[in-house]
């Protein structure tokens, strides 16, 4: 089986920079098979680049090696990391894009060495893709970078328990479809309390007439705000930060 | 020969979407390529994406699947389709997306299974991804689905005769250079009428002085409306359902 | 090895022009491998899309097949053009997008031979996609074209000298952080001076407060002008074409 490089960036491809590094995993690691997952995480948003991190990084077979470079820290003290975790690898900046696999039990992070050729605004292409490489052929990790104890730890927001049953969390992410991502579980169903707005959870887009708000129980396991074939952040004028309530169902 | 499977979606790849049907691919059908066709089709845009399935679908090889998630009707009663047709597969929802493999003669469409695990909000990873990974890997069509006899077809409008040997059209597409396709076909050339304008149709973009703008047949057989090295579109406030008028050369 | 096709074009993902193009390469190249680079140049933006070839076209493996459809004079006389350059591949147009290539030395062009079956707007998919194929197949370069002894050639404006020990450059790239990339090289520090600001070299972003400005060199090797967590690009009101001053470190 060829080895799988998967490639996170807030690049944009309109510059090149994806292609130079491209260029690098081809020639460094001709055997593998390199998948885009997205060049379009917003500038410089490393919590954009967590969550989607969390969302696909265990999706993937064994011994793939997941790339992701959103590094507004480049070239600053901040360590570059190399981790192992449940068989997958991950190589990336220390500011917390990392975290859903370093918080899975077992994982093992190592610190990266920076060669002095490395310009310091480029690491994607000069210290991470290398890293990628090495790890992609079946280097171990211990042999990629030196142990790091004590790696940088970004965690989704916790909801906090209100009045009357309910329990108080945020949106904590708008996706294209400007469907409001929150931090709240409801596996009992009950109401969403969002804007001034409260609806019922229901189950699906469909439920709603075209151009209503509905509440429903997203893929990830979050409650999610949408609007009917619309965009619920734009209708609600909401945000991430924005607080949802859920309140319990009726009795 | 490693079996190919597509993607063609609205998911944009700012999410984390893609990443995760792609983890389902990578894990269900390991020697698959997988190619990115699109995942920029605007959100929820069933008739582009059609338009797009149009172009590309018979110009891979035989063997090839093609998975088009464009689905606004998630979780609603819409069926899950396979298609064979022309010893290709498609697999998206039927709502019409698949429109032009199955209007081909010897098509076969089956309706998948939703699994009692999949999400209401995500086939595109938990139906439609493992019903293109069985299929890749070589199952028989029969074996996914049950035969659906009348899935939902959709059809680029039909030009219609005017008055002095004159056919009435519209704009069906605008493209990422403003380009105005339209449904008209004019092999013996004549005159283009759109927006108050007439203009000859010419052989290609270069033929018109920079700025100003130009009818051509495209690359799609359809006759199109450009502006040169800018967008008729801007230029003539025009959209998809604008009238465009064929009229014949002059004698 | 398999040989490695890589694709930089201006057609975006929303149409299905990328779609049919790699539908050719997978029909008649089936064991290459196909790598995305960008489709996000900027329409018709020749200029962007050489800068690009520049940064990427020597870092893939020997053999690699570089497909560069930026084409705003598609259908015109413009030829069609295939190079061999430093044991790899280009294929594109001619008006000057393959240069980096072409002014290498040793470097070998060819005019591809435009079929009666071409489109005259569709290029991409009908001349420089099959003539990838045949590269990545294995065809000598002479095979696929005659000899073209004066391709276009396009060259990044060279800086030039003021008074004082200055050097007078311009801004030739915004990329999509909004950094503004210069043409200035500056091996020994100094200032830089743009629109009126005036800000010493520093070794990388992070170097900055943020929302702060600073001057450094990219990792192309040219002085790029940064804002810190921001868009110099927009802070600044600059473009291609702005003035950007290299004066001399204090003495």
């Amino acid at each position: 089986m060829r080895p799988i490089i998967t490639l996170l960036t807030d690049f944009g491809t309109a510059d090149g920079y994806v292609a130079e590094l491209k260029g690098v995993l081809a020639s460094s690691a001709p055997d593998a098979v390199v998948m885009d997952l997205s060049h379009d995480i917003p500038p410089q948003d490393v919590e954009m680049a967590r969550l989607a991190v969390a969302r696909y990084w265990r999706r993937f077979p064994a011994g793939t090696v997941h790339l992701v470079v959103v590094d507004p820290g480049v070239g600053s003290s901040r360590a570059a990391l190399a981790v192992q975790s449940d068989e997958r690898f991950l190589v990336g900046p220390d500011n917390g894009v990392l975290s859903p696999s370093l918080l899975a039990s077992g994982s093992r992070a190592v610190s990266l060495p920076v060669p002095a050729s490395a310009t310091a605004t480029f690491h994607g292409r000069d210290v991470f893709a290398p890293a990628a490489a090495l790890l992609a052929a079946g280097a171990p990790i211990d042999s990629v970078g030196a142990v790091c104890s004590d790696p940088v730890l970004r965690r989704t927001p916790e909801a906090r328990r209100g009045e009357n049953g309910s329990v108080i969390g945020e949106v904590i992410a708008i996706d294209r479809f400007g469907n409001a991502i929150s931090n709240l579980i409801a596996p009992r169903g009950g109401r969403i309390e969002i804007a001034g707005r409260i609806m019922q959870i229901s189950r699906t887009y469909a439920d709603a007439p075209v151009g209503e708000l509905v509440a429903l129980t997203g893929s990830s396991g979050f409650v999610e705000i949408a609007q009917r074939d619309g965009s619920a952040a734009h209708a609600l004028q909401i945000a991430r930060g924005t607080p949802v309530v859920l309140r319990p169902p009726r009795a």
